[in-house]
């Protein structure tokens, strides 16, 4: 296919980090069946093979590393064809983003001492691909200038559910016009602050979208993570022998748990080495119910994921999302969240929806852990 | 047991009409699992059951008649084992209740020409066993006496949702010294209505339940429903016959379809030939969720139907029916009915419950019986 391949980034490899149950999207979401296994956005395909699709005209299957937990390999697996088992990393144990991207970046150095790396949510939804990839193609030509880059997605509102990227001056990056200098990144705002962000105009929404050399970036673990940097590159040098296995079963679990935007992100803006292409992408993470009713995006009142000749609505707004051959039928409620599985219903407002990982908090507390 | 023998009442037959699918307790109940086989008081019995327990020390279990539809003969037999084949009436089609009870009176005047008959709905509770059994006793006096008797229920609130009886003067009935005369029959009322009823102090709501000597409520059926009288004749002479069904599959089907209440209640009432014994015996007809609600009657906000370890409730407040292994959970939502089952979810609130019955109908014109 022509048409794909001349998008196709040079030196680009895609990372694709998969963990998080998603927990404010239970019980849709669980510990076992994970939000970016779930076709949420009614496409028909998971968030995941979505994620895989978006990028495999910018990189080509081939590039295209998956890292996720060794619980989902089997299904990560299944929903992916085109995924080799040598792009599947598995952790055996959650240690957080900065080590599955660290891992990916030594494991890819190794092989293409010239790999640039992109990290990309595996459940995330992106609405204007086309936006996506112009943005992508800007970010690789900043990072391969030595910058590590973020896509600052456009707010569209004052979101408090959302960190915050600060842009500076434009940095003069060839092929990135857009390219500005990162501020500062900022964690998730009160309303009245997320208000001003808005209207300053210099704030992006932080959507956890990194691309830089693979050098540029394990650099700047070497000196920000000293302790992770050993412990992913003896990781990563065994990555090809027969003692893999042993190497990360003694220093995988002692990897220091720490998300990228800290490890990464703040210290290396406060240097000045990181830079931001600011995106209207169309992009959502789907945090919560009332993101997820966001994206399903219908006419009317009820937005319904699922088969929509099982669900009959009267004087109702709000979300559902009907599972298998289960009818659901509203009369008369507003702006509630009503989700069916097989084990657990569900029925919240929209107002409520951060609040959903509370009632797990309370499921694990009655020791109901066939329900996480 | 002698202590329930004692009780007994002489010449009194249960006639027990177990009919109607209960729409607006939809979706528990089902035209093929209609509310009287459900178990909605939460007391491991199904209504059925426990209004036969509850004529079983007054009449006897011999001498309980249910009549019910062909389709429904298995689920009953199944929950009254003591119901003998003879004493299970089954109508080929609905044909309302005059049909229905006129037939068990007709059957039973056969058997034994000094039957009494009491007509006792198969669905509803009857929470102070005690006060039922005493009004029955003294509506078998006065129904010896030659009136057809009422138990009127001291109403509680100025409900709209039941029809209501206004009493006349006392009858002096010998061993009924609370039986008044019926003055008439009035159907449910409006809200202002229906507080000027309370007020008032003569107004007892209509439970339904009828008591009269067989012999004379065949006779008003005679004057008052001519045909009826003599298609329920001819089949009950044909009863212990060997061509009963012949004769059921001809006379049945062209029965005039009246409630009792219309047939022989109003116009008896005229001819002051009805009595009324008021009673308080926490009487509910389980009429919608806002009655199940009523009568589940936990403590807290949230009234539960089911298995209580399945259902986990924040901040809210309303009636959940849990069905099997699911769990159903409910997080700040007000005054909601959540009706979990095999094929159906039901979100409604309080407020809506009356409106049940047109979602059902909205799913019978989408072709969807299997679901009614």
């Amino acid at each position: 296919m022509p048409a794909t391949c001349e998008r196709r980034v040079r030196g680009l490899y895609a990372v694709v980090p998969a963990g998080g149950a998603g927990t404010r999207l239970w019980p849709l979401s669980r510990a076992n069946n994970p939000k970016f296994l779930l076709d949420l956005a009614g496409t028909g395909r998971s968030l995941l093979q979505e994620t895989f699709a978006r990028l495999r005209p910018l990189v080509g299957a081939d590039r295209i590393v998956v890292v996720t937990g060794a619980s989902h390999a089997e299904g990560v697996s299944a929903q992916l064809s085109e995924l080799t088992p040598a792009n599947l990393l598995l952790e055996p144990t959650p240690r957080d983003s900065t080590a599955a991207i660290g891992l990916a970046a030594a494991v890819l150095v190794r092989r293409d001492p010239e790999a640039t790396v992109g990290s990309f949510a595996a459940d995330h939804v992106i609405a204007d691909t086309a936006a996506f990839e112009a943005a992508v193609l800007e970010a690789v030509a900043t990072a391969e200038a030595g910058y590590v880059v973020t896509v600052g997605v456009q707010p569209t509102y004052a979101a408090t559910a959302y960190g915050y990227i600060e842009s500076g001056t434009s940095l003069g990056v060839d092929g990135a016009a857009s390219a500005l200098a990162v501020k500062r990144f900022v964690e998730k705002p009160d309303a009245e602050t997320a208000a001003g962000y808005l209207r300053r105009g210099v704030f992006r929404w932080n959507a956890g979208m990194f691309v830089a050399r693979a050098d540029v970036l394990l650099n700047h673990l070497a000196r920000h993570q000293p302790q992770l940097y050993d412990g992913i590159s003896e990781i990563a040098d065994a990555w090809e022998r027969q003692d893999r296995d042993d190497v990360m079963a003694r220093r995988w679990p002692a990897l220091t748990r720490i998300a990228i935007d800290y490890a990464i992100a703040e210290p290396v803006a406060a240097e000045g080495g990181f830079a931001v292409i600011p995106a209207d992408i169309g992009w959502d993470d789907i945090g919560d119910v009332v993101a997820l009713a966001g994206i399903l995006g219908g006419p009317g009142g009820v937005q319904i994921l699922g088969d929509r000749s099982q669900v009959l609505t009267v004087d109702s707004t709000g979300l559902v999302a009907q599972h298998g051959s289960r009818t659901v039928s509203l009369l008369g409620v507003r702006d509630v969240a009503v989700i069916d599985t097989d084990d657990a219903v569900l029925v919240t407002t929209m107002a409520d929806s951060q609040r959903v990982k509370d009632l797990v908090s309370r499921w694990r507390e009655r020791g109901r852990a066939d329900l996480l």
